[in-house]
């Protein structure tokens, strides 16, 4: 039995709330169950110097957990004065996860930087934070769209992302914070509509885990990652 | 006439929600009009080594804006390895004032740290912030008191803050975005409940103000903490 | 009493030694009884990025204590890597005291370096840096008029800061490091030449003050300043 | 084809040069055709302090690439102040999957660090660390085992890892660096020798995959890591 | 009698094997006995913006110590966030080492980078660093010429250095690990192919030495610097 | 002939000022013409962690230029976060010289730190450091034995230090700035009273020399050390 009596395929209540800061082009505070986080996307029309003169944009990720986000409180990044490899991990991966359905070309010469600032911990972190930014960037987008900026959508497709592991050696979906602390392994999925792969990260610290383990794994995430693509295209109706 | 039609004297919209995060043992999302700031009190039983053996605590503050919570994005503080002089600033005025308001010898050899993380900003974040740590503050150390660990309140008053200016030759109370960016002076006071002044930051960037202009600014501010006072009061009933 | 016998208006006898060094535009050893104080005016032929194009000049400050300028040595900030808030604090202080006095348009696409450095430290270190700094100033504009290159003066008046305190109860002009180390409550002012107030920082850990404290405090401090504007005359005849 | 001519299921050639310096505990220098990586394991006598008291040992990794490792120089980490995230994602890896197959009690009260240093760069240099920190590890405990230092040995098992990926369509085995750039996907396997999955990372930047995609590059890693698992038990016969 | 059975003007066995990897324009490991040091030469068509005008080149080195080419790990400079001083001075000096013998207006616009890597450590790995150095630099320059890139040869000589030092009382040449730890005095020759002298850094830590003494260091110097030569001639070749 | 119409053997005027700071237990002011160094000694009663325990004590150098000290303003290295190579290099050459003429053991478990900070800078610097530091050092050192807290002296010796080089062809002796920025060798001696050499740092950039040259700067830095060994024997009377 999971410590939330949830069954082994079920997710968290998933709630998405558009709208949430009024600065950013794009913006929602996305919640799985006690997780919470913000998700803004931020267009600026200029490029990383590395790209100039290829006629691409770029789209890109920033992560950030508030000191108390979390059970005790840990200390301030910016006071420490870096980003530990743990936040650095989850920014390449929440900027890759995007770019999956982003054709850069398409956006043109401009950069989309997606911040995704957790509010609230209780497990699955990057994972709300991937399913969040792509409704932050659909919407970023669509502002784009409507001034006229771009004449066709770069968006190709939705992406999202979530958690699974073996948890007292049953595979179950959406890990919380006490399962995510004691599974055995841990595999975190980025799926696009339709059913193609754009990253996974299974990790086994310990223990490890065979084949059959990694694609009923990979199953559940298929169910969970259905329920998030109806939310948001719930959200950005 | 102000841009946001309010008279001379006139408050935003003060909402200070309570419990807004789970795990502090405090915390709040206090909003002055659209300057919305999430202010979390964490208790921690362990004090900084300069205090060791003088069986005293210590309160103090961090700030930080979301790098999207402005008009254009900044960069995240983190990412750029330090922070700004303006964040030391405001969260070292932070700490004072709400020590202004706290016996450390009574608070006993524990830590409490007022994180300050600004949502959404539209001029007066560091008096915000303040006005709402002081509730952060009051919730975490009413935990302690019906959890028995204190026996004494440490707490001697309320405190508060706001930001006054002289806008196009007029003074005035609670500057938003539009009227920080332009006045021609700026201050911001830190009043206890009772009267009593714990801080005067009054700047002068440009054009200059006399006593009688102080004064005038300060009466504001008066007028401003009392609303603020209220509503503390309201938000911890 | 004082500690040094001084009346509670009575400051420290102040000295101003110009051309102190021989390679900045502008410099002077100011010196309130034991704070010493070096301070030198460097001007570049360049300014800021985000003035580019503006026709503006720049003035800004810069602060630091030598490790040994204290009681106990302190670490250099160089090799901790990092400057204190405190420092940082300070020195935007002397920024923006001295831009109070300066029509930047006038001033031309040029930038003016206030660098302070304490040389020995017995309170009040910040406030004969802005003092020191108008000389060092007024040195390296002179400078350009004489050579040609700006027709019209752009320092618009003088400058000068002083602090004053509760100590044991009664407010006292230019507290000194045993002064200020035990004063209830502590306020540095920044005036300008013919009584308008530049800055008010008014802070008071652990005790307060009321309206009536802050108005003898500024009082105080316009005795002071004006003994200060005739030092900063007599030195730049 | 591939630009190397070799088969999809061929390795590139693998040599491991064990005792490739003299200090330290275990080392070699492994190479994957062109890729070589000096890995050394070293002893000491001391936990990180968050594991103090538990009777355990722990195993960490580190990772870097000489400036002059690759095609065109990249600057020095010590000399720009920080490790990338691209370096700190990969000294993570090493370190979870080496500690995957070490029973961290059975070390004892120990630290072992495994140091990759990249010489020269061919595509592969992370999984070419993991499979020769391997070896590094087991000769320095095999040291403490031959010392009486410890009397089980706390080396469960053989770890290797190897990169796949799909090149122009094709599924293909140890990916060098003309492929790796160009490569449609690219994946990490982290294998335990006797079949079980320590950790996979895929990641389809631009492109995507399916579940059969995942599952024939799982299948070309068995087959790479067998050979490499191979090579491993000769090096340290 | 020396811990190695050397007499006192012998030399360490030396060999250079160039080519050692293949991406830089020119490489060798170098070995003083157990002290290995793989230097490369990197050529950058870009030059630092200080010299940017003035139709020279530059030539500047970098040095590191792998973390266990030491008899105990030390820490990774990237990790701390900093290079030592003691890193800082040595890339200094192998810089102006180089430097000595290349005529930068010949070299023209670009820059060439000696990256000085130490393997293993056993005494001298600075003085090993320059002279393999210098290999790195006439391959590389080599490769400009057959290019045609360059039509005259910019460097005008060969320069080597060696470390001389008084072991019980006794002048030795080229010290290693335990001969250095535990000298009186210790200096570094660089000396050009010839006779002239580009740098002495003689240091006596303790001890001191007279003039005489100096001066059988600097015989002994010629002596070792010598052999360093004929080696270098031999592996351009 | 020499810019300053100096003889090539002609020392600038040395004048040391003691006691320029108050807190400092040892402090001068040492001016070698228009070089200027702020020389203080700090004692604490406290070691570095790696010579807890072995009843010594430890003397240690921090060398830094105010920004203004220069013909042109130098970015202050606090605020760039790090100390230049310069810097570090500069300040361990203190440190060793200073530590050249203490007993360590006769110091007892305290630790002298010499800060050298350069108020005007005309050449030499390093060389003026050093010998001011060896007269706040003694007057350090000689409050301590008053004290009765050392009941031997740990100063073995006077030291001192200078440069020279070769200028349009001719050695000389205490290079100036013009001097200095076109030598075509320049040489920084560090001596002991009575004649030993302590540190020889000889470097020619460009250009080198012979024994012989060598020899001959020696013999002018012996001439200058004699004269400033008087003057440090004056100043500490």
């Amino acid at each position: 039995m999971r410590p939330s009596g949830r069954a082994p395929d079920e997710m968290r209540a998933i709630t998405i709330e558009t709208g949430f800061t009024k600065h950013a082009e794009g913006s929602c505070l996305v919640s799985f169950g006690d997780t919470r986080v913000l998700c803004t996307a931020s267009i600026e029309e200029r490029i990383p110097p590395w790209l100039r003169g290829k006629g691409e944009g770029w789209v890109t990720g920033e992560y950030s957990m508030l000191p108390r986000s979390t059970h005790t409180r840990s200390s301030r990044e910016a006071a420490r004065g870096k980003q530990s490899g743990r936040t650095q991990e989850i920014q390449r991966l929440i900027g890759r996860s995007l770019r999956a359905v982003v054709d850069l070309k398409k956006l043109g010469e401009r950069q989309i930087t997606l911040d995704c600032d957790v509010i609230q911990a209780d497990g699955g972190t990057r994972t709300a934070s991937i399913s969040g930014a792509w409704v932050a960037l659909r919407l970023a987008v669509n502002g784009l769209i409507e001034a006229g900026s771009l004449t066709e959508d770069p968006i190709t497709g939705q992406v999202a992302a979530i958690s699974c592991g073996i948890f007292e050696g049953t595979p179950v979906l959406d890990l919380d914070y006490p399962e995510d602390s004691s599974a055995e392994a841990d595999a975190n999925f980025v799926l696009i509509e339709g059913g193609q792969i754009a990253e996974v990260q299974a990790t086994a610290e310990g223990a490890t885990y065979d084949e059959e383990g990694l694609l009923r794994l990979l199953r559940l995430a298929r169910i969970g990652c259905d329920e998030i693509f109806a939310a948001q295209r719930d959200a950005v109706k």
